[in-house]
């Protein structure tokens, strides 16, 4: 994890002698928003510029890559917000220059669908497919107020008592860029993992935030349901659980403040599991669900 | 319900007369088979005849469409069986002919994805779309044997104390032709909403079989995730839930016998909702997972 120190608190506060000198993101100004910018290069394909600093040893981070294809998206549709999000992730990223092409699928009044590519370049400038989004978009504001769940939020300790991921420091070695961008506290019942104690049950829990102070919003939840670590490590699995497919449903916009995020597998069987994923915000609202395929990893 | 008579008895076996006069049907032999056959019109493209047999009052099954686009996804992509499928309905399919397009996304060793798109045609002729599917296929005969599951298959009663779904008949109104091609039996404890009851609680729990006895396969299971009443009708809500999006993983290969299908909702908000389902063979294997985004009836 980042330094603590350079973090500011997540209610917008900020502390002793920090607050001289922090200022917090916003919304449109941060360093998510400036890293996910697409430019357009002609109706509906987009230029895009993968950051190293958003990599787990030399991996771009899939959710990531899908906040970036959203925002692609968003601009290409009608309608402003992802509903459902699909990415099919074809081969490995890296940082460096991409190029985003979008295809509107269906314009409709209330709901639109769309289809993105992330390509990057071999070495001859051909395109090499990267990872397939469909998507169907809508507009958060225009659903109603209604709220009629049944879940509640995940039980997780208040955030002083969470841990930050320098705690896994040893388990994921080499540089992961990705956790200077993030604060991200586990719930200490879910770090056996860490300590070389793996609880065996495949549930991952804990509070997430963007290290600037930038609030979420509907695109950064497609980066936050891919930002803990996987649940094979609870269930005593190390090493690489890569994403063949993930699926995520934008249900409101959230509110500010930190979220709540709970991962839970149900099923490692034949080398795949799930992960589940459910993102509450301050306000106590199932903000975002999210389930993935992935490959378990050998360990 | 159709005529409970004319059901084969799920475990193969046949009573009394009927033992004379029925066939169990197969893999490759059934309604099914029949009704989501595919005939290769060029490279990648396929026609498809939607059959009435699959619809509820005027609507075609989306469980039914998607086995049809599973179909000719399976012939166009170099392996067999589908791992991750998802669809998004566009619009509302018809019986009648369709199109159905492929593409090869990427062609792995182990994975290759694929989309397909199914059209229907206007009264001009013209190409109407009305699914678009993403899809990551493989050989569900390659993955190891193991099973680190921490799920256990749903509590449902025993296929005889369960009801068909001929005691839905009066909230289910006019025609469904659909239901003389299934054998769901559902677990009274989810069935109040045919009575006037619903018990508040997102839940639909029952067995499925096809009525013509064929067996379960990767294919199959694409129908059983969209085949039971929508847990909206246990949350007090009558009417059409759309699916906007529904993506379904096949986690192995069905035992012959009769399945277990599980649906949960923990989320109605904004008019919408999610269905997670989970289908379990006669060997106790989770062999499906499913999540789809509705949109709640206005009841």
């Amino acid at each position: 994890m980042a330094q603590a120190a350079a973090h500011p608190a997540p209610t917008g506060q900020t502390t002793g002698g920090q607050a001289a000198i922090l200022r917090r993101a916003t919304i449109g100004d941060s360093e998510f928003d400036r890293d996910t910018a697409v430019v357009r290069r002609e109706e509906g394909v987009y230029d895009a510029e993968l950051s190293a600093g958003w990599t787990i040893i030399h991996a771009v981070n899939g959710g990531y890559l899908l906040a970036l294809l959203g925002r692609a998206l968003g601009d290409a549709l009608p309608h402003p917000d992802p509903f459902s999000v699909t990415a099919h992730y074809l081969t490995a990223s890296v940082p460096g220059p991409a190029v985003i092409r979008t295809e509107v699928v269906r314009a409709g009044r209330t709901l639109s669908t769309g289809q993105a590519t992330l390509y990057q370049y071999a070495e001859d400038g051909s395109e090499v497919a990267r990872i397939r989004v469909l998507a169907t978009y809508g507009d958060l504001d225009a659903l109603t107020d209604e709220v009629r769940t049944t879940a509640l939020p995940p039980a997780i300790p208040p955030r002083d008592r969470c841990l930050g991921t320098e705690a896994g420091g040893d388990v994921i070695p080499g540089s992961s860029a990705i956790t200077e961008r993030l604060d991200i506290r586990l719930d200490p019942a879910t770090v056996g993992w860490a300590l070389g104690k793996p609880s065996g049950t495949g549930e991952m829990r804990g509070w997430f935030g963007l290290a600037d102070g930038r609030d979420a919003d509907a695109l950064s939840l497609l980066l936050t349901v891919d930002a803990l670590p996987p649940t094979s490590f609870e269930l005593g699995l190390q090493g690489w659980t890569p994403t063949v497919e993930l699926t995520t449903h934008v249900r409101c916009r959230p509110a500010p403040g930190p979220l709540r995020v709970s991962i839970t597998t149900r099923n490692l069987a034949g080398g795949l599991l799930e992960e589940d994923a459910e993102v509450w915000d301050s306000a106590d609202r199932l903000v975002a669900q999210s389930r993935q395929l992935a490959r378990a990893p050998r360990g």
